[in-house]
C-alpha cells in the first residue's frame, strides 16, 4: 500500500493509499464516523461509512479517541465544491495506540497549564503553524545571507567575557578555568571571522538572565548575528532591509495555510515589503514630544515609545544615530558629531517592537581602547578583540536579529513564548 | 570603480576593478612587488610593476606588511599557462591599515600558541578552508533533511534533566528554579516534536563536561539530532546512509579548492559514496577477536577497536544491535532477543571514529517506564517524556551527528579542535 503524506494527497485522487498519523478529533453521525487526521504535514477529514466497511473496521473507527495514533487506508476524493480540499473514504484502519484521555481539550486552559504541558500543547494547530513558520523564517534568513556572500561562523556559547553588559549573565563553573558565561551575542567573535572570511554570521541560541517577565523576553532565544568587512553604516541598513523583505516574501510564498491558521492579516504584511522608513534618534524624540511624551534627547525608548513611533507606519522603521552614551562601546561614532554613533535599531510596524539592532563598529585601535578604558573593561580579557584593530583593521558593520521577535511579528503573535519549541523564562525551565 | 570578489575575478579580465582585502604575503624582485591578496572568497597574486606606477603608489606597494588591509585597483589577467589562475596588474593602492608585525609567521608554532591566538590563526589558509567546508557540511545536512520532510525544531539548551547520563553535565544556577543543565542532546525534545510535525531535527551546540583530552572531544560541539515518526530501525539506517552520501557529494562539488588546500585525498572520499558496510555488534566482536583483540561480547568499543574495525573499509561501517546493557535506556530492544537493542553506530572509514549514533526508540509506555525505574531515573522529572507513550505513541527512530567529527573525516583533519571557530576544551575557554 502506498504511504502518502497528507499535503500530497491531491496527487492520489481515486487511488487507495495509506496515511499514518494522529487523530485530531472525531465526530459521529449515524452511519458516518468523521475522523480529523493529521500527520505533521497537514490535516484531512477521513470518513468511515458503515455500509462500506466490515463490522470490525467500523468498530475501530468508533473507538478512536483524540490523539490516538493510526494507520488508515482509504481513497482520497476532492471536495465537490471546495477546490483543493480533500477527504479520505476509509477502507481499513490499523490502530497503533488508543490514546488516554487527552489533557488539552476544547475548553480554555490557563497559560501556566499550557506551558507545563508544552510537550502536548505543541501539537495544537496554532503551535504547529508557528513551528512551520519558524522553519521558514530560519532558512529564509540563511538563504539571503548565503546568497550574499556570508559564511556561517558558529560563535561559542561558553565564553570568558560578556558581550552585552554584565547584569544579565548566566554563569557556568568551568573546571579549573573559573567561571564561564553563556554567550549573549556572538558579535565580537564574528568581527574576528570577517578577517578570514570577509562576511560571516552565526545563528544559534543566546542567553540573557533577564528578570523581566515581559512578553518580549526569554532567557534563552535564538539570534542571528551578521558581520561584514568593508560595509559601512548606510550599506548595513540596506542589507538589513533587503533581508527582512526577503523573509516576508518567503513566508508568504511558503506558509499561506499556516498564516491562515494564525489569522495573520496578510495584506498588512505584504505592505511591509516596501522601502523602510528612517528617522534619526533626534527626529524620533521630536516626534514623540509632539505626541506629548515626556522624553529627553539622551533617552532610550521603551515598549510604549516604540509603539507610538510605529503604530502609524506600514513598513518597519529604522531609528539611526543614537546618543553615544546609551549605546554599546563598540559602535563607531558619527564623523560629523561624536555624541552620536552610527547605530540603528529596526522597529517592526504596529508596535511589534525591535527586530534588529546593528551598527558600524569602531575600527580604530586607539579610539576603541579609550572607549573600553572609559567603560572600565579589562583590556587583558578583550586583548584578542582589540588585536583585530592592529592587524589589518577595516571598516565593518553588523547587526543582530532576534529570531523569536521576527517570527512574532510575521505571525502576528504578541507573546514570543509561543514562537520557540520550549520557552525558557524566569520561572519556567520545565519541561 | 567596480568592486569585485576575488573568486569572481575571471569574469572581469581586462577590466579595471577594485579588490578589498588583506595582504597574505609580499615578495620583492627588483622592479616587481608581488602581493598575495585575500578577501575571504579566494586569493590572487597582485603585481606592482614600478615602470607603470607613480612613485607614490609603488612606495605604498613596498610598504605593505603581512595582514595589512588594502583597497587595490588593477586589471585581472589569466595566467598564460595555467587555466583558471589569475593575476592582478596593480594600477592603484589605497592602504587601509599597515598591520603591526604579525604574530603568526612562517615558522612552526606550538598548538597552545595557536589556540591562544585562535582569533588570528583562523585567517590561515588551512583554517579558512576548514571553515568553508564547515559551512558546506552544515547546509548539506540541512538540505537533505529539508528535502526529506524534516522540520527544524530547535530544542532548548537550558534543561531541567540530563539526556545522556549525569557524569558530564555543566550546571547553571537558574534564578529560584535551582539548577539547570546545559543540553547534551536534544533527542528527548525531538521525540516530542515528531508528535506535532512528523519528522524534526535540531542542529545546534551541545555540551559535555568531558575531562577527556582526546582529539575527538570538545566540551562544546555542534550536533544535529533527527527524529522521525513511523520510521523503524532499518529505514533509520537507510536515511543516515543517504544523508552522509549526500554530504560527501555536496562538499566535493562545492569545495574542490578547499579540499586541495587541506590536502584531502579526494579519491578516497569519493569511494565512501557507495553502499555502507553493516556488522552486528556480535560480528564486530568476532572480527576483533580474530584480529587478536581481547574483548567480550558485552563490551563497548574504544578508539583502537574502531580503528581496527574500519581501517580496511572504503565505506563507513554501521555497527548495529548492541548489547542492551551498554546502551541508553530509550533504545528499543530487538524483537528477537531483548539482550540487544535496535541501535546503530556509524563509523567513518580509516579510523576517523564515530560519525553517527542512532536507534529505534522504545515506544511502549510500560517497557520504557520499567527501564527508567531500573536505571533509577526520576519518573516525575521525565513525566513529560513518558507522556509521549500515552497519547498516540508511534514507532519512531532517530540519530545524532556530531558536526565536528563529520567535518574532521571529510576534511582529513585528525583533531576536531580545528573544525570549529573557537574550540572549547577542558583547559581552553579563551579567546
Amino acid at each position: 500500500m502506498k504511504k502518502v503524506l497528507i499535503k500530497k494527497i491531491g496527487d492520489h485522487i481515486g487511488e487507495e493509499v495509506l496515511i499514518r498519523g494522529w487523530v485530531r478529533n472525531v465526530r459521529s453521525s449515524g452511519k458516518l464516523q468523521f475522523i480529523i487526521l493529521r500527520d505533521g504535514t497537514a490535516e484531512i477529514q477521513a470518513v468511515a461509512f458503515k455500509p462500506e466497511l466490515s463490522e470490525e473496521v467500523f468498530a475501530k473507527a468508533k473507538s478512536l479517541t483524540m490523539e490516538s495514533s493510526v494507520r488508515i487506508q482509504g481513497i482520497p476524493k476532492e471536495h465537490p465544491r471546495r477546490k483543493g480540499v480533500y477527504e479520505l473514504a476509509v477502507t481499513d484502519i490499523d490502530i497503533v495506540q488508543i490514546a488516554d484521555e487527552y489533557p488539552i481539550a476544547k475548553k480554555e486552559h490557563g497559560t501556566d497549564f499550557l506551558l507545563s504541558n508544552r510537550h502536548l500543547w505543541i501539537r495544537s494547530s496554532k503551535q504547529w503553524a508557528l513551528m512551520k513558520v519558524r522553519h521558514t523564517v530560519y532558512y529564509a534568513v540563511c538563504e539571503y545571507l548565503n546568497d550574499n556572500g556570508f559564511f556561517r561562523f558558529d560563535s561559542p556559547i561558553l565564553t570568558p567575557n560578556p558581550c552585552e553588559g554584565t547584569t544579565t549573565l548566566f554563569e557556568v563553573p568551568y573546571f579549573d578555568e573559573g567561571t564561564a558565561y553563556l554567550s549573549q551575542s556572538g558579535q565580537l567573535y564574528l568581527e574576528n571571522g570577517i578577517m578570514s572570511l570577509g562576511r560571516v554570521y552565526d545563528f544559534g541560541p543566546v542567553f540573557r538572565a533577564e528578570k523581566s517577565k515581559s512578553r518580549k523576553h526569554l532567557t534563552e532565544f535564538w539570534m542571528m548575528d551578521a558581520e561584514a568587512a568593508f560595509v559601512e553604516h548606510e550599506e548595513n541598513m540596506q542589507i538589513q532591509q533587503e533581508l527582512i523583505r526577503f523573509v516576508i516574501r518567503k513566508v508568504m510564498a511558503s506558509n499561506g495555510a499556516e498564516l491562515q491558521i494564525l489569522a495573520r492579516d496578510v495584506e498588512t504584511l505584504k505592505k511591509a515589503d516596501a522601502p523602510f522608513a528612517v528617522k534619526t534618534h533626534k527626529q524620533a524624540v521630536d516626534y514623540l514630544k509632539e505626541k506629548g511624551v515626556d522624553i529627553g534627547y539622551d533617552d532610550d525608548f521603551g515598549a510604549e515609545e516604540e509603539s507610538l513611533l510605529t503604530q502609524e507606519s506600514e513598513v518597519p522603521l529604522f531609528i539611526e544615530k543614537w546618543p553615544t552614551d546609551i549605546k554599546a562601546f563598540y559602535m563607531k561614532r558619527c564623523p560629523e558629531d561624536d555624541n552620536y554613533v552610527l547605530g540603528s535599531d529596526l522597529l517592526a510596524p504596529q508596535g511589534y517592537g525591535e527586530l534588529i539592532g546593528g551598527s558600524q563598529r569602531e575600527d580604530d585601535y586607539e579610539t576603541l581602547k579609550q572607549r573600553m578604558i572609559d567603560e572600565k573593561m579589562s583590556l587583558d580579557d578583550y586583548g584578542w578583540y582589540l588585536d583585530l584593530r592592529k592587524y589589518g583593521s577595516v571598516p565593518h558593520s553588523g547587526f543582530g536579529i532576534g529570531l523569536e521577535r521576527l517570527i512574532g511579528w510575521i505571525s502576528g503573535v504578541r507573546h514570543i513564548r509561543e514562537t520557540i519549541p520550549f520557552p525558557r523564562m524566569i520561572y519556567r525551565i520545565y519541561p
